[in-house]
């Protein structure tokens, strides 16, 4: 995600989505829509998410550069990157949640264990993890969830019905972890009225609708939101993180269940589609046992 | 809209949505389910929404009262019991609009002009009102609306299209007033990515779903909102607005449009249907010339 400092975008404390360079999906370098690298042969090698890291080297952007303290280890500092960033994100800058409160946590991949973490970080009293894997719940406890329901097991009820009982009417914040979009409405119906907010993080097919009554959004009082990128500003908000996470308030080790080297990298995805990994890590120039 | 100043509701800032006393349309007092009234044949006459207002005489919830200046006249002070106050708190509370923002609302009603004048309130420097009626627009510059966006009259664009061009990318604030379901979507549309907020005033028909983009919703970091009474919590934000009139820093005047004598109950009625009225005020004891 660029963060290039000077548009309104950038500028904004309300805002991550620079208008300068449009978050895409382009094989160009941002500014230019040209490629820096070529092959041994001279063919051009493209670009992926503006930082192609896949690779020993390569030239990134300013807008995409974010300084950090060198004593941090690269094995935790690239955790912050995307993905753990982003759930932590969701709850501390999108949803903003309060001290004392209580979550509902629809998915508890790493996404949604990154957002129990930030929820955690943030003072959450109850954080209650859903997912059709009941083993996902003993992982989950070193992320701060508190509390599980298995959305396979709830018999007659609804997901919601259920989370609506234990949480004596409604969470204060339930995210949508998964990328289901009729999820969402489930996530809508079990946070708290009044107040409630849900937060969309999963990623469904494109063309995918969200529907939500028209009566209960004008009469709960609740809120629908999203963020791209947990709503974290790179720059600003990335050095901050690394602090909290050297002054043990955050928690990153747990999430690095596997580390490869580079010549181990489809190894790296079988364990991503195996679902046995939280984060593998891919070292360039260091020999792992992994 | 209760205010039992005990539930856990009215004790938060965050909801106006007593526990106590849930919001419902029921023929008796909210407490006892009975009728505190009967007619001069000892027959059961009912409440209506906790105040039973079309009469000279009624008994009302504490938690329905709020306590006023004396000063106040009391065909301004009615206003803010509902429509007007709903107006005005959606914009300054559940929207929370920011001086300087731009603000988008599709109907220019009695309803959607309240939301112009609590933008306006609240230091809007641009309220564009978007409406069939193009007539509308003369009215609403009484209640700050700076620009016109004629909805039947936009060639080839969608409304949305026309105010992302016309704000250069979107408004801060987006209120739906109408009640159509479907142009919810066009007010998430037109609201501005990274910080934008739509809000749901309108009221559609029962079982009306919203439907928006999943893949919209997880990029634009947009939200969504609803409120009920604009969010306004009856006995702390009525006396606050009345006081906000009173220093002139609130209009209230412009709203009332009409004004009959309790026997003319039913011409009031029918100013409402004809559109002719914004609010019209029916005096119990006092001769009026309407």
């Amino acid at each position: 995600m660029p963060d290039c400092g000077d548009c309104v975008d950038c500028r904004s404390k309300k805002s991550n989505l620079c208008s300068k360079l449009p978050f895409k999906v382009s094989p160009w370098m941002p500014r230019h829509e040209t490629s820096r690298f070529t092959d041994l042969k001279g063919e051009v090698l493209y670009h992926f998410l503006s930082v192609s890291s896949f690779s020993e080297y390569t030239v990134v952007d300013v807008a995409h550069v974010t300084k950090i303290d060198p004593s941090i280890a690269p094995n935790r500092a690239c955790l912050l990157s995307c993905g753990v960033s982003t759930g932590v994100d969701a709850a501390w800058r999108t949803a903003n949640v309060e001290k004392g409160s209580t979550v509902v946590i629809f998915g508890l991949g790493s996404i949604g264990l990154a957002v129990a973490e930030g929820a955690r970080f943030c003072g959450a009293t109850k954080i209650i993890g859903v997912d059709l894997n009941p083993d996902k719940f003993e992982n989950g406890k070193k992320f701060g969830v508190t509390d599980f329901v298995n959305s396979g097991n709830c018999g007659d009820k609804s997901v919601s019905q259920v989370i609506n009982e234990m949480t004596d009417g409604g969470a204060d914040y339930c995210f949508e972890c998964i990328g289901m979009a009729s999820l969402v409405h489930e996530a809508y119906a079990c946070c708290r009225k009044g107040w409630g907010k849900t937060i969309v993080l999963g990623v469904d097919k494109p063309g995918a609708k969200l529907s939500l009554s028209s009566f209960e959004v004008l009469h709960s009082g609740k809120s629908l939101m999203g963020s791209l990128f947990g709503g974290l500003k790179a720059k600003s908000d990335i050095p901050i993180l690394l602090k909290k996470y050297l002054d043990k308030e955050l928690q990153l080790d747990e999430f690095v269940t596997h580390e490869v080297r580079f010549d181990d990298i489809n190894k790296a995805f079988d364990l991503l589609i195996e679902g046995n990994c939280l984060r593998c890590v891919i070292w360039m120039d260091k020999q792992v046992s992994s």
